[in-house]
């Protein structure tokens, strides 16, 4: 076991978790009697009768609901709901920590989108917004779609779209670094997963550029014949007969890697054009580490990772996204939130330079500055 | 609206409902890194590999579920789940406040047993309990039944067991006030929904009392053609043949009333046998008032109100209950629980008298004493 590893359950045992829950006011005997019965019949009968007027009476007003069925928990894979717990309870905490925002980890027992779309519309009264979290594809696409279609409260699935937003928000400020246009780069996206399929369809709205998408059996483009529908999606977005990595890589401006381990090697940054821009966001290891990227030319270099420049996390995203649809009464995240938020977070680096394309996660002008233009 | 209506509004609207979240442990940078990725990455795989360690490393260790589908919510019947959140918001303030105890409200959209069942397996990892609250009988045997038995975590319809064992604590004291036997008294039993049902069988397996339990229909006795599952047994604890109110009354000890206000009048309780007790339960409005009941010969009286001697309300167990479960790795909250419950909250009053057989709701002894015996 590593000393990483060691610091980190022990944290976690000795405070028995990272969130509790407070009382908005110590209630007395007086407060409890109208806080609890006889006087919370009246704010029962009143809310029963106009249900809209909820989150005016209760705390839902400031509360998101964390909800996966750890079928895809950060790079773990299918770990089932118990081991997906302690990433939900970490997201409510950014959510707090960050954002002040309420939020709720649900793990659930059920995986097929039916059964994931009946629990959650079931519980959803109970909740201001939702944040669907590490849910693999393709069922993510189906559920998502279904609840954003049945429910009227904000709902987002965080892998895909605050992964999306903030890889546009780094590519918007790395444009800037090596003097290109996105709508005219060679774009090679390794990973067509949940943030993958999200993040090619939000650089595509954003620019058109060519998105060449690589999966494990290699390029997505119209010589496959094995697609799902989100990768056919992605097949038109690839004007090009690549049909590997490597004839994907050969003269690519932005590699993405949002896939594993190691998936790169200098020779593959060396295929590139000038400048080239290499995302390596697998967590905790990196597609290629930033060193021997940057030795082999790389002009711009991003990790997922908090221990090198350019962190490109989904948590300098999601907590302003969330912020906002609550503060705004905002019932649907659209693309278009989602691009405003990329272009506010890409507006708080001044001077985009090759080792700060990204705002800190620690910066305390983003979570505002993102909810403001969620609205 | 009267000036109570407008205080608990206005009190809700202020403070913008009654729980909030907060944090265990203000993450700094490094502690953020293994509360959150990379290295909650090693918690998950750990808990991931042993299940049974959840509640070690996550907040599950305290937190109850408070779930209702707003099908029975206080006197006010199927308000829905919007109309029932500030009552679930509530009783989660009391969890706090009086043990302790993270909880978490849940308002269903769903209301048949099937959906209710299968919404609470699918989010019950999430939780370390879970208290079913305000869901309409018949279904609430049903459903509580069937969870029992699939889940792993302790589980209990607070409506039935902890009004259950408040009456049961109320009664031994009353006992010693009047100084008659329980298991010689005959006691009246009005309501016979999800409380009335199970204060039946608690106090039949306690001491065997006759129990005339009445519905809106009259007497439940064997001469009853239409009854449910849970009437039946009601019935086998009533001996007599008895078919109305009136006749049930002639010469009773003990009426309870868990049903609906004015119920009673000066000449039911002057038709019981000598020294008669009254629970009138209901709430806010008693089946008969305190003054009313006192001049027409009740020895002993109880309301569920905090503004009469004797408040026998729920709210005196349900937080031990729930201590004593999490704290003590309870599976299942059983009749022995209950019982022991009931005497060891019956034994906080020294010398019971006729305005004292219960605890106050504030005496802090209360609930370290239940939780010592839920074990």
């Amino acid at each position: 076991m590593t000393d990483t590893t060691q610091f980190a359950l022990n944290l976690h045992k000795t405070h028995k978790g990272k969130i509790t829950i407070a009382l908005r006011d110590t209630p007395t005997k007086e407060t409890l009697a109208a806080y609890y019965t006889p006087g919370v019949g009246a704010v029962s009968s009143y809310v029963a009768e106009h249900p809209e007027t909820l989150p005016e009476y209760t705390w839902t007003n400031n509360l998101v609901a964390v909800i996966s069925d750890g079928s895809a928990v950060l790079g773990l894979g299918n770990i089932g709901p118990e081991g997906a717990m302690p990433v939900m309870e970490g997201k409510a905490m950014l959510f707090k920590h960050f954002a002040n925002i309420d939020s709720v980890p649900i793990v659930l027992n059920v995986h097929t989108p039916d059964e994931i779309v009946a629990t959650v519309k079931a519980i959803a009264p109970s909740f201001g917004a939702i944040n669907l979290e590490d849910i693999a594809a393709p069922a993510c696409f189906e559920i998502e779609e279904r609840l954003k279609a049945e429910l009227n409260i904000p709902l987002m699935h965080d892998d895909q779209h605050a992964t999306a937003v903030v890889v546009l928000a780094g590519l918007i400020n790395a444009m800037k670094v090596v003097g290109k246009q996105l709508s005219d780069c060679r774009i090679v996206l390794i990973g067509a997963g949940a943030a993958g399929v999200a993040t090619g369809k939000l650089l595509h709205l954003y620019a058109s550029p060519t998105i060449i998408a690589v999966d494990s059996k290699g390029a997505i483009g119209s010589h496959r014949t094995d697609l799902t529908p989100e990768k056919v999606t992605l097949a038109s977005f690839n004007p090009t007969s690549a049909t590997t990595l490597k004839e994907a890589l050969a003269n690519a401006d932005i590699v993405i890697g949002i896939s594993r381990p190691a998936m790169l090697n200098a020779d593959d940054i060396r295929s590139m054009a000038s400048n080239p821009i290499v995302f390596a966001l697998s967590n905790p290891v990196p597609e290629i580490m930033p060193e021997e990227a940057q030795a082999a030319g790389a002009a711009v270099m991003a990790t997922g990772r908090s221990d090198f420049p350019n962190q490109v996390n989904n948590a300098l995203v999601f907590p302003g996204i969330f912020r906002g649809a609550l503060d705004h009464h905002v019932k649907q995240i659209t693309d278009e939130h989602k691009i405003k938020a990329a272009e506010v977070l890409a507006s708080l680096v001044g001077t985009p330079t090759a080792d700060a394309i990204i705002p800190s996660l620690f910066d305390e002008r983003i979570v505002p500055a993102i909810a403001a233009v969620i609205t």
